[in-house]
């Protein structure tokens, strides 16, 4: 391919197909008025108040030639930077639940509280070293400043662990240097070489039995000026003394997203370039998404050197959030490596950081979001259909799975089933009507607020009845099928009558008279909640359900209204959820009282599940 | 700045206060056993089913020390692109609404609709001319595909516009050629070719009176062999003809993103140097966000010579959406540069998206969720105070508005007030208990699910509380606080009784008895819901409202349910909504029946905003 033709060349061979007889005086041989270029005019922003970020000045880069080969060191902050940005922070048994899912996935270091700031923090680490929850290879941290009572504090939550690490910061960025500390540049410099001889200190007198590490963070390495960042590491360095097998973790912060993200793999390569000991720092990026462009940043500063990557699942953190670890691993698998972190169960991970974080993942956000595998086009439907059927011609060819053969389909980047997703093609109800999607008519038509999953799902059910029927789909036919699907089915479970109770601080009761397979039974249930008291009654019939998602409302407005719950569950066929034979259906239920209609939700997810 | 210092240097100076003793075998001289460093084990992720993306050859590239320094032209597709891609596609009234969003927040061309593929489409095209809706300034364009009886279609449904772009593209990429239309490299130029004629021929049939200009899009640009790409798009242009003003769009849509986004800036620059007819070429962008890095492949892009960017507001678009137009905007903002556009209301940009796409923009969505101008962690709320006070100081002492100053402060990288937002410090009432936040305590003690912008807005009045009187504050305390903030002002109104009447094919009304400044009086409405009606009564008092937002639920399982419903409320003093003076506050209500529950949440919005 040739790479340095001259700019603009004066020609290229035109096509033989091409139509080349009309002149070159278009106003005169053509029978429409050319467009004038559009014009956009300024805007009313204050923009001048704002002035550019300079970067560092690193003509001769290398980064924008390399690739990407290897995954980097992995820290999962989810559970530090994570947790301190959220509207809830996380009680201690999801921040327990976090950390096995980290662990499960695969992480090696995790940073898991800023112990002398929150007794909270201190607590959890605590708990985590006394029930011994820490596996072998997995090197917890905590974060300080780089004050001594904080440090001593710091180095006393860790007692016990078997490894472990210190992640000291001080403030070196200008701005912060003057209006937040009011400390010149070798005052700064000081609380950072003294703040390390204390972390040594401190770790020397209570933490002789663990193997530990040190991590230190000029804060924002972004905003500071890069020669002062490296004499700050620098001189850090002249106390900890890397060295073979003593490594130190020199990690960079764009704690504020400044720049489009080519600034920051210049200024890694920068630094890499003008750091002593490179052989014996791990250069660690912690990259926040101020601009969007996080990943990106990222990904370029890998490319220029980084060793190590910091950041939190779905990018969560102070502000626009971290760096996404779901979609930088994911990113790389992509591209035929291996990111080292199993995200094979895509939506469990996306379920359990919902419920740790009080916070969703957005409908598109990249690999995870609910529309993400979803084609709406018909054109991109009809490629895909045709990309798939391809796929297993070859497979059949070639007497394989699909799952064995190189993915290349129009449309989808990767195979959703390896994450353990499908692919949707949403149809369109009513395309000639302009209020077209199932959606739309079940809400404006028929009051009900379907949840997005159970959009999809639906939409499923309604294309099998016109590929089976033809045509257009009328509101009344539509609820037709809806009913059918959802409410109609009432075996093998059907719900007759309930008496539930709940108090505070006692658990939910629910007695039921249900038929089961026919036969008319009374079963009785605990729980946190009316639904998990009936999910427990029900399991002593053999349903066994976890319930994914939730959601009710009301019909209309008035005393007499209807409410619909709607609930995704995990079904599986024997007891031991999560086998690779459950599946996940929505039920509904329509009811006065709201308790009952949930309640039927459940049944109608079991008895969908077992058609 | 050194800019070629050799790699690793063998030392810098290092600092005067380091601690400099310690010798070079650390094993023997400090107390605590060196970690080893982490190891990540292989995933199970089947990685080696894919494979890398070739990049095209490009070491002499320029763009990585450019930088942006003027806004591209801009396309808005939210009613193409973004539209197709929604479970609910607009009606023809929340097309209206984008259009004139758009218009109104200054974007210049906008792509409106696939007027060949779906009525709907055709029929938004022809509203907007035949009802002289789009400004003299504004090129509406419209895509097809390059067959003959869509491209007339498509010609008709812009016949009377002043200004108008048709939009072709086919597919030029191997795998699509191959496994979808099976045609060879030819017959795929030709087809480019063929539909160019074609869309000259129906223009000039139905256009004659039309401003008329073409773009072209080889599809998908960033998955075709590069050197192909130049050729079809040449060949295009010898049939267009291209000249001084004559322009010709080439589109280059990654409406896969495949790689790092360092290729697709490679890829234009590439594309720039071999195209042909160069200066009468607009190069534009057309990016998906698969890989999450769709800002920063497009900003690479601009560096690397586009012209004109394509996307969506807020990103919508088929799976992971398309390139963010906010987003991209903000940036330049960010950095001194007008993007050409109105983000001044960026909340009111923002509902109108939600509404007409009926999706959410995340919570850490850049520069417009819920959470970005949010501080939780106390180290980053001293620093932003500090920063505020010293911008406050500057103003003073030049005697000018803070508003005037150049902007610098810790952690906010704009201004709020510049997109009509306010900083927000959100505090933790409990931070001791491990169950810290204002919302959880409110969810688990006194079944509240408040809203997020109202756990916002309460935290604010918690902290008023916290800072009079100090310490931790108990569920109890937290229950006062809520009550005197939102349910107890019942001054200037008060709902004494209310009757509501909905009824299938008519407005709801209302007729309500209120106190009114201490005076009973009985009003009525009429709205599409109770609120709304509820809304209309009210004006008649002098009361003017706009609802922002609106949710409600029970607060618990049972027969004997109260309902809390929460509102968020535009009120102004005066008729005239989104006047400078109007106040956003949130309301809330609680009763046994739900109607009176919302109506009873509106008066405690007008009550506190009259407070």
């Amino acid at each position: 391919m040739p790479s340095s033709i001259p700019f603009r060349p004066e020609s290229t061979p035109s096509s033989e197909d091409s139509m080349s007889t009309t002149s070159n005086t278009p106003d005169s041989s053509f029978g429409t008025r050319p467009q004038a270029v559009p014009v956009q005019k300024p805007s009313p922003m204050p923009f001048s108040r704002y002035r550019a970020y300079t970067p560092v000045d690193l003509p001769d880069r290398t980064w924008p030639s390399k690739r990407i080969d290897h995954a980097p060191r992995w820290l999962s902050t989810d559970l530090r930077d994570g947790n301190q940005a959220l509207i809830d922070p996380m009680t201690p048994a999801r921040k327990l639940k976090m950390f096995e899912l980290l662990v499960s996935m695969g992480y090696k270091e995790i940073e898991v509280g800023f112990p002398s700031a929150s007794q909270t923090d201190f607590d959890f680490v605590r708990q985590l070293i006394e029930e011994d929850r820490i596996p072998d290879d997995v090197t917890v941290s905590v974060l300080t400043q780089a004050r001594e009572d904080l440090i001593e504090r710091t180095a006393e939550s860790l007692v016990g662990a078997k490894t472990a690490t210190i992640h000291m910061y001080n403030a070196t960025a200008p701005l912060f240097r003057r209006v937040v500390f009011r400390v010149d540049k070798a005052e700064c410099l000081a609380i950072a070489t003294h703040g390390t001889e204390l972390v040594m200190k401190y770790a020397e007198e209570h933490l002789g039995d663990v193997e530990f590490g040190y991590q230190y963070s000029p804060e924002i390495f972004t905003g500071t000026e890069p020669e002062f960042a490296v004499d700050v590491c620098n001189a850090v360095m002249d106390v900890w003394q890397p060295s073979a097998g003593r490594e130190i973790i020199l990690n960079l912060p764009a704690t504020v997203e400044m720049s489009t993200p080519n600034t920051y793999a210049d200024l890694i390569e920068w630094f890499g370039r003008h750091v002593r000991n490179r052989d014996h720092v791990a250069i660690s990026l912690h990259p926040h998404n101020d601009r969007g462009t996080a990943v990106a940043a990222t990904e370029l500063a890998m490319m220029a050197g980084a060793d190590r990557v910091e950041g939190c699942l779905f990018g969560h953190g102070e502000r626009t959030g971290n760096v996404d670890l779901v979609t930088l691993g994911m990113n790389l698998f992509s591209q035929g490596i291996d990111p080292k972190i199993d995200f094979s169960a895509i939506d469990e991970i996306r379920r359990t950081v919902e419920y740790c974080t009080n916070l969703p993942v957005h409908p598109r956000h990249p690999y995870a979001g609910d529309l993400v595998y979803t084609a709406f086009s018909g054109s991109h439907q009809d490629a895909i259909k045709k990309g798939l059927e391809d796929l297993d011609r070859q497979a059949a060819e070639r007497g394989i799975g699909v799952a064995e053969l190189e993915w290349e389909a129009p449309y989808l980047p990767i195979d959703p089933h390896d994450v353990g997703r499908t692919y949707e093609a949403v149809i369109r109800v009513n395309s000639q009507s302009g209020k077209g999607g199932v959606a739309y008519i079940m809400k404006s038509e028929h009051h009900l607020d379907l949840p997005r999953r159970l959009q999809i799902e639906f939409s499923r059910a309604v294309q099998n009845h016109t590929d089976a029927g033809g045509g257009e789909v009328t509101p009344d036919q539509l609820w037709d099928v809806f009913q059918r699907e959802y409410l109609a089915p009432d075996e093998p479970l059907r719900l007759t009558s309930v008496q539930a109770a709940s108090g505070s601080g006692r658990r939910d009761s629910v007695t039921a008279t249900v038929v089961n397979d026919g036969v008319e039974r009374t079963i009785t249930g605990e729980g946190n909640g009316p639904v998990s008291a009936y999910v427990d009654a029900i399991s002593s019939l053999g349903h066994h359900v976890r319930v994914l998602d939730y959601t009710e409302h009301a019909l209309s407005a008035g005393g007499d209204a209807l409410a619909a719950a709607y609930v995704e569950c995990e079904i599986a066929p024997v007891e031991g959820l999560g086998d690779e034979d459950s599946e996940v259906v929505w039920g509904v239920g329509m009811d006065a009282n709201i308790v009952t209609a949930s309640l039927k939700a459940v049944s109608s997810a079991v008895n969908r599940a077992r058609r």
